[in-house]
């Protein structure tokens, strides 16, 4: 893996850069569409394929326990397997072993927990999570990593990000395709001085990438920016930075100016599946009887399918229908919309005009539908 | 509209013609998929353009209630409503009065029945009902008709029978757009003397269409089939006949050597959504155990975008873990295993070859997939 920024801003710490990855080149800034299970919600390969995606997220915990390594290895890996041959990140399921199992044991050793689908008992250990992601093929595989939520006492989240730290270090001495660029992870809630030892050490390791993890565990975005703006300045300015999780358009807009260049979230997949969609003028909720007899698409500055094709009227009609086309039009529109935000956030970046961008949009954003008084 | 016979088959009825319509041609034998609220459900319009669906079918009972005319009106009419630019029929409400809402009085005049959506008080006559579907712009419009279970006596369907002719006339005389074609609805259950009759008296209507109503209420095909063979040949040989509901790809087969023209059925979707597939090796039923690491498309004979690009494997697993990508993969293949065995038909046909494609076709269905046991 090589990454390579391009420009820097001049106002801010946000850059354009390259991502030169086993499976296409990934231009930055980018949002990877969650494909959780082996696909993106909803969508279809080539629907993505359509909107831009240049790269997408899959998740290790599920996959393994769900169809399972020896299906995918049947496959000849995971991009084989999901019929996507454009690059894949693999979190490490971190994340879901504290959010989504019944956690039995957390110790030095690794994970004990209880599988969400059939109560099996598994051991996640960070050795074997790299041989698995290995095994995928996966074009960036995430360290395994203790996830402690915000309410967390700083005593358990800097035991958090002490396991964390061992188990990177176990990470790189188990790497061994490199292929599969390995990301450490830094952790350390809201705290700075966790988050600055957590960064320090991490770096030392000299990882092809950082991730900022631990964050939207239950703490607020005002809480958040101002961690996530020093420890992105603590990270090295040559390696890509990838927050995880995170977040809604403005979010994303205003982390890039604090220097991230990677982006995931379930909230555009999610919220279309809600009916709620993402514009140029903010949010819409389409179940809304303004939309009735709305002739307009959804966003009248998109161009992607379902704004070329379709009304709000006949969306919000599909809806209420409970008609699954509509979660499938819906969500192309809602991942082209993140997709294109950052496309043009690196055109903007490109241009030296991303402090006015960022500022015209986050004003749009909190101004909202004229539609929908 | 018109029709044209292309060619009669020598050892059977079957037939290839070509509808005329307003918004596009027809090549016949046809398959409609069902859109009944303005879309086929888990596809998008474009996928159905790529599976060469040239005409849907959409219901004007669940269009009238939800989203209501008012709606389709703003938009400038059904096609526009829908994004969906070529020929569409609508069913007229008869079938779904007696089957989905809670029926409240039928008589000479109408049905009043209560909405299945709000349950709300409705009254549909023969006359509003082709007002309303020229009003939608349709290009095949079907009567107002009364359709009464299998199992009702034969002098409750007779009576069904003559409140549908009664119907048909008023529906004739109400019919001012005629680029919207109106077709009769031929009903009398399993008895082919009441069959005969409401045959007879549609054809002095001369209507551009005749459909054969009625069947796939709880009968059994071996009971419909005589009676679709006979009441086919009643039937002007220059109008399409579109026999309403059927069916399975083996049903479809036969009714064409009969000299059915037209189908629509929910067999295809439905089915895809409960993960079972048509395959020119029979059916599959996707859940089972034994395609977990199968790494064939689901039909290695067809060549959809699903087939193309995805294992059983993967479609299995989106199964599985219920991803609501698998309905629409699975429903775009079922739905271009239908289309593309009535093109198949159709060129059997024209090259006087369609008895033994039937039976090969009839053969390798009852055989099943082998990989199966």
């Amino acid at each position: 893996m090589r990454f390579i920024v391009e420009h820097g801003d001049q106002s801010s710490a946000a850059r354009a850069g390259r991502l030169v990855l086993q499976h296409g080149e990934v231009l930055t800034p980018i949002f990877m569409p969650v494909g959780t299970q082996g696909t993106v919600k909803a969508l279809t390969a080539r629907d993505l394929q359509e909107i831009g995606a240049q790269i997408i997220l899959c998740n290790t915990y599920h996959l393994f326990l769900r169809p399972g390594c020896d299906c995918i290895a049947a496959a000849g890996g995971l991009h084989r397997f999901c019929g996507w041959q454009y690059p894949i990140l693999t979190d490490s399921g971190g994340y879901q072993i504290f959010s989504l199992a019944a956690l039995r044991k957390v110790s030095d050793e690794g994970a004990v927990f209880q599988s969400h689908i059939d109560g099996s008992i598994v051991t996640f250990t960070p050795e074997q999570i790299v041989g698995v992601q290995e095994a995928f093929g996966v074009d960036i595989m995430m360290q395994l990593d203790e996830c402690p939520p915000a309410q967390a006492t700083k005593s358990a989240i800097a035991e958090a990000v002490n396991r964390s730290l061992l188990w990177a270090r176990r990470s790189y001495g188990a790497w061994s395709r490199k292929e599969s660029a390995l990301f450490g992870i830094v952790q350390g809630g809201v705290h700075l001085d966790l988050r600055r030892h957590s960064a320090q050490v991490l770096a030392e390791l000299s990882l092809p990438g950082y991730a900022l993890g631990g964050f939207s565990v239950g703490e607020t975005m005002v809480e958040a920016f101002p961690v996530i703006e020093q420890t992105a300045s603590l990270l090295p300015y040559d390696k890509p930075r990838y927050l995880m999780g995170i977040g809604f358009p403005e979010d994303i807009v205003t982390a890039v100016g604090m220097g991230i260049d990677m982006f995931d979230c379930v909230l555009p997949t999610r919220c279309a599946r809600n009916g709620m969609c993402f514009t140029s003028q903010g949010r819409l909720k389409l179940r809304n009887a303004c939309y009735k007899l709305d002739q307009r698409p959804l966003d009248p500055a998109c161009s992607c399918y379902t704004c070329r094709t379709h009304s709000r009227a006949y969306l919000r009609h599909l809806f209420m229908a409970d008609e699954i086309t509509a979660l499938t039009l819906m969500t192309l529109h809602n991942v082209s919309f993140y997709i294109s935000l950052c496309g043009r956030i690196r055109e903007a970046i490109l241009e030296n005009r991303f402090s006015r961008f960022a500022a015209d949009f986050l004003d749009a954003q909190a101004k909202g539908d004229p539609a929908d008084p």
